[in-house]
């Protein structure tokens, strides 16, 4: 006899290729559970519980391990996301107390989100005003970025998938490279503004036969467009090809992102920002003058999840269980995290740790794992990340693309 | 008891993920035929032959099934490639005498040349040379380019994958885009300077609840920017999130490139033309005023092997094995080729064609599989297409990246 206490769950920030796993990780969970009756969803985050927009999502997975295991493998967000902020509730309680209504009508007893250190914000002040109203509402945080910058968490779900995606990526992008006799120069744009992860896992690239990347720069270090070209220059007299991993956010001793130097006029007679790997395209072709092409990977590095990493979908769907295994144990203002017990063979454990050490925090890559001339890793990084992006996805095709889960509810049209 | 004649196969101008099927195809036949003694490689492409840089492929993969398989999927051109135009030999005979001469001296007798429509030039240049000295060696051209331009073939090897890649893709950015609750505009810039078949291939990504790619603009047709911003106005009332695909090569009715219009001055002082897809999103920006991104695929339509589709991989394969059967047979100066039986089933009978009625002409995307209003293709369009994604390549793995062929003959570094 189930109860009739709900859960409900929502999905906030950017995309990564297993924040479904997750959701699918806290609904098959949350099914066998006969604490919780009905499993609800928030469409578009916080602010679908604001607008009090929930799916049913029993309805719609109860007894159909089938169409979890697709979830578990669709990229960006079924429920959608938000990149609502909201404000202390000392200063506006008006949110917050239509949010506790919309819980209350649902009978909502745990509340959990999916999201970066941004949406880690939401759920600590979510649980510090309940805490002032005595709710007993359960407020959890399930962990996600690609950019793998939270803190008390030994990697991000969704920093895997990117990695590997950034890494197969680089290898082919190298083959593609090799083939003429002439020198040139490849520069591949990951994302990243403050932090290196993704940069540096292009290193995971490397093998027996190519050593590209063979430059990476990371933001955790100021970045000197002279010291880039040298390093290029430097690289020619070794190699025919030199291909180079640069963060998009790379920036000068000032802290000013390499790219605003290229800030040009366009034809509307608006300054435009071009990325950082077409400005230092450009920097190459006058300066060295050899073939030079810049290649962004843009959105596809967080959402190409048919080139996912099974170990970050399995990770992400057993925190999204983690989730509410911990808020039937009762806790609450804490995030679902997981820690290395051992690199070789790797395995890890999954626990909680409180909300307030990873909101609003961002953790970068040590200096440490950077080379002392700041264009390249070390060991250590790829000893770490090795193991996230290893296994493959097992997507399933129809009509030759991948076969992903039905999101008609995120993408109705408009009625003219 | 094999014979002293021998075979010489090379590899030139763009990359695609099945040149290498192709290859793998010639050694297998090859490797079984009792009048082929030695299968000897150029590194890059008929340069190869003029310096005299031949690999024995005899020596690497005789006896190891393995191997040809790991070469058929590894992505770009395991030989190398070269952009290089023989001259007629009328004008400047030089190249022709030495060429000659490198195949005299390995007892070559069949000479087969996997490329696209620049490449079967070659392949035409020789075979009438060789016609005027009474040469006996055979000339094959093998089709390959992603641009499905080739004439006389129903569709190039390396268009399947690429087009499989690029309707993957783009089903991914579309999730990706309908997470939001705010109206966007994504614009997917495919290459195809001249002929659109890669462009429309991202229709593709349509399926039950996404009907991105919701305009579509091929290089076939003249393109208006006037008519592309109210296109996209009028897509904005029906729908929050439209979707995009461009082609890189898209022209106004003067035959000028779009993209030239944002030609900008770098820092430098030097004009930069900005890609297509970033002239669009600034002409959207700055019309419009909507949330808007570009996405260039770039290089990895092209060179993506772990996404490649596996009916591309088997009729690069087939090709291959087909251009020793013509050797073989007698035939030269001809293209192997595919001819279309049925597509319901799809099925395909392979033969050749004369290679005057490939070289150097381009196939385009016949006007009636686009739309009147030049903003989409047809289902003609994607009758053709679907059956050349089908099936997925079976890539293996190695430390979380695919274990491709080592090519380390062609990233050798240069000694200091």
């Amino acid at each position: 006899m189930k109860s009739d206490t709900n859960c409900l769950i929502a999905q906030s920030g950017g995309p990564t290729t297993v924040i479904n796993a997750s959701l699918a990780g806290v609904i098959k969970k949350a099914l066998k559970e006969e604490s919780i009756h009905r499993i609800y969803g928030a469409v578009h985050g916080i602010q679908g519980v604001i607008d009090d927009n929930l799916l049913d999502l029993t309805d719609i997975f109860e007894n159909d391990d089938l169409k979890i295991n697709q979830l578990k493998h669709t990229p960006a967000m079924f429920l959608g996301s938000c990149r609502y902020k909201l404000s202390d509730y000392a200063e506006n309680i008006s949110d917050y107390s239509i949010i506790f209504q919309t819980l209350k009508k649902y009978s909502v007893k745990y509340f959990l989100y999916i999201g970066g250190n941004d949406s880690m914000d939401t759920v600590l002040k979510l649980s510090a005003y309940g805490k002032t109203i005595h709710s007993d509402i359960k407020f959890i945080g399930i962990p996600k970025t690609i950019d793998n910058d939270l803190e008390c968490i030994d990697h991000s779900p969704g920093f895997g998938s990117a990695a590997k995606y950034i890494a197969a990526s680089t290898l082919e992008i190298a083959h593609d490279t090799y083939i003429y006799d002439m020198k040139s120069v490849t520069i591949i744009e990951i994302m990243g503004r403050n932090a290196g992860w993704l940069t540096g896992a292009a290193a995971l690239a490397r093998n027996e036969y190519s050593s590209a990347p063979h430059l990476i720069y990371l933001p955790e270090k100021p970045f000197s467009t002279g010291k880039f070209v040298a390093d290029i220059k430097a690289q020619l007299k070794e190699r025919k090809h030199v291909i180079v991993a640069v963060s998009e956010g790379v920036k000068d001793r000032a802290g000013s992102y390499i790219s605003a130097e290229s800030a040009k006029t366009d034809q509307f007679g608006h300054v435009m920002l071009s990325g950082t790997g077409k400005y230092l395209e450009g920097l190459v072709k006058h300066t060295i003058g050899c073939k030079v092409r810049s290649i962004e990977l843009n959105v596809l590095q967080r959402c190409a999840s048919h080139a996912s990493s099974l170990t970050d979908i399995e990770e992400a769907f057993q925190l999204g269980q983690h989730g509410i295994k911990a808020a039937l144990n009762g806790e609450s203002g804490v995030m679902a995290t997981l820690n290395r017990k051992d690199s070789h063979p790797y395995t890890v454990e999954y626990g909680t740790v409180p909300i307030e050490k990873v909101a609003n925090i961002e953790k970068k890559v040590p200096l440490s794992w950077i080379n002392e001339e700041g264009n390249d890793i070390t060991d250590s990084f790829v000893e770490y990340a090795l193991p996230l992006i290893e296994g493959e996805a097992n997507v399933k095709y129809r009509n030759g693309v991948p076969e992903y889960f039905n999101v008609s509810h995120l993408v109705e049209n408009i009625t003219v």
